[in-house]
């Protein structure tokens, strides 16, 4: 029998390799997607192509208003910073672009879907290399979220299965994300990054995500697909 | 400066009498309910009584969808169980009323709204004593979950604030949770319980909770205000 295995989607390249590396494992798909306020509602768009692209064989998106709590400049009417490049991303900072709670709410549907399907794993496209250094991207998080599920359901209790997130990106940097996307056939034409696109769905390629996707197709010296409303700038 | 607590309200026995306790220890109270999908919305309209009688500072209904998932007798097409009385509950097995991962959900909610409003506690009226062996009402499970939440938040990361998830009642009979809430001046007729109550609000009187909350009541020797439409069952 097939394992089943949910994954987290939101059209992204982590999303989208993570999604392409559990089904190269294997794993019959049920995709799961959000939509909480975010105002790149693109990112919907692009993770119901991708999705399809790889084959899976459902994909719930589920409505939930984290607009409510506010707190971020993805929910909230803020500004998204932009920058010349990441090194004027002040470290060990967490950005404004943060959303409180976000991977554990994302995480703790994921959770009731897979007590239902009897799903062994949930995949995760977090990263702790190049990443925006959000708390809930980290491995200790991870591994204590996996504790608290394996706690908190039936399946937990009766251990007839225990539940595993997989990150299989955790300790990969952009470029190795994007080629080893590339070698599972991932089209990356079909995933968006930016946190503030234009209405014709182009990135903005100055935000934090943007400036991450840039560099990593740069590093893994593979052509970047995306197209861009405003210009590069000459330090990436 | 007071603190503020996130009370998650079901307009329940528990929820209620944990947000007194939370009141009662100076607390300013943040009350936040959900809509599920439950069939017993009835619920709603209780924690609306409630809260505004323990005098909240805010009350936030969320919606959210569990029936997307389904699994549940409390959101699905399927009959609640009735009992003539907890002796006839098969001990060791989880209710078909248990709604995969709700208070994981629940909890994920409430720790993004504490995030945002710096609160430094969320009450939950969960109990390991008299109640329907939920996993997710365990001390073991609430343990794991904050140290998640910890992890998971900004504030978990840079030790501003650590965020408890309190338990007043965890180790409290019903009998004795009914007792500390009168003690506080809890009015128990604002509060339902019953899975299943019928168009005029009343409780059957023969579901788990029913049978919980009518043993409750018997044990603290404390008039039950609480209407029935099913007799009530002489074993009790």
């Amino acid at each position: 029998m097939t394992d089943k295995a949910i994954v987290l989607s939101s059209g992204g390249i982590d999303s989208t390799t993570a999604m392409a590396i559990a089904k190269s494992r294997g794993n019959q798909i049920y995709a799961l997607s959000f939509k909480y306020g975010q105002r790149h509602s693109v990112e919907i768009e692009a993770s119901k192509k991708v999705v399809k692209s790889l084959g899976a064989t459902v994909h719930k998106i589920i409505d939930i208003d984290l607009r409510q709590f506010g707190g971020s400049a993805l929910t909230d009417d803020m500004n998204v910073p932009k920058h010349e490049s990441l090194d004027d991303i002040h470290k060990n900072e967490i950005p404004i672009t943060y959303v409180p709670a976000r991977n554990t709410i994302f995480l703790s549907y994921a959770m009731a879907w897979a007590e239902v399907l009897k799903a062994t794993s949930i995949y995760i496209g977090v990263t702790a290399v190049d990443y925006s250094g959000y708390p809930d991207c980290r491995p200790e998080f991870i591994a204590a979220f996996e504790k608290m599920a394996n706690l908190a359901t039936k399946t937990g209790v009766t251990k007839e299965t225990q539940l595993k997130i997989e990150t299989p990106l955790i300790n990969l940097s952009k470029a190795q994300i994007i080629q080893a996307g590339i070698a599972l056939g991932v089209d990356y034409s079909l995933t968006i990054s930016c946190y503030d696109p234009d209405e014709k769905s182009r990135s903005c390629g100055r935000c934090d995500s943007c400036l991450h996707r840039i560099k990593g197709f740069k590093q893994a010296h593979i052509k970047d697909p995306t197209p861009y409303y405003l210009s590069k700038s000459a330090s990436l």
